[in-house]
């Protein structure tokens, strides 16, 4: 069944940060949703690339040598490899896309990875 | 070197329709920005699943069976194999996931076909 999906309805129904839901399966690749607020940790994906599309709100993506603010309609793309922390003085809702089964905190298991995604 | 990138920046560089641009790629995939206007042509991807989110403005993916309007903020996926056909009254402005090197006419080569798309 082929529908489309509202991300203001969707992220509506997220009350919680750090905590990415999926919203569309394609080519192996997960299209998710996620609020974030606070400080994330520093981490890196070692055989993923990352996706962070601001759909509302802004937040800082820190790199080892720069931070990147992020407003609405910004995109970033974090390689493989390169250690991020993703930091959000309000609340903000991100879209990101990624291989399925990516890890929300890479390289680093804590109280913040989230192994089992829920779909919304 | 890792880049924002501004969608509203990107877009008013786009003065055509049909003519998807190149606006990242990650893990064998393309993050693709165009404008559409008017009909294009029923046509499929054999291999790829296809995602578009509208950033702005509104237009109608046609499938065999319905038809579905999408206004901004609402993304489709269209799977692999499965026939459509986009339309757009106004000019619409849609960002594309799918990987790379996806014909953007599938299975239908016509003068519509762009086969070497350009980075913005």
């Amino acid at each position: 069944m082929i529908e489309k999906v509202n991300l203001t309805d969707k992220f509506s129904q997220i009350t919680d940060f750090w905590n990415p839901r999926i919203a569309g399966v394609l080519n192996g690749q997960q299209v998710k949703l996620a609020k974030f607020k606070g400080d994330f940790i520093w981490h890196t994906h070692d055989n993923e690339d990352e996706f962070f599309l601001v759909v509302k709100g802004s937040f800082t993506m820190c790199l080892r040598d720069k931070e990147v603010v992020l407003n609405e309609g910004d995109f970033i793309i974090i390689p493989k490899g390169v250690e991020h922390k993703p930091s959000a003085a309000e609340e903000v809702e991100v879209l990101l896309f990624e291989p399925a089964n990516t890890l929300n905190t890479g390289n680093q298991v804590n109280e913040l990875t989230r192994e089992h995604l829920h779909t919304i």
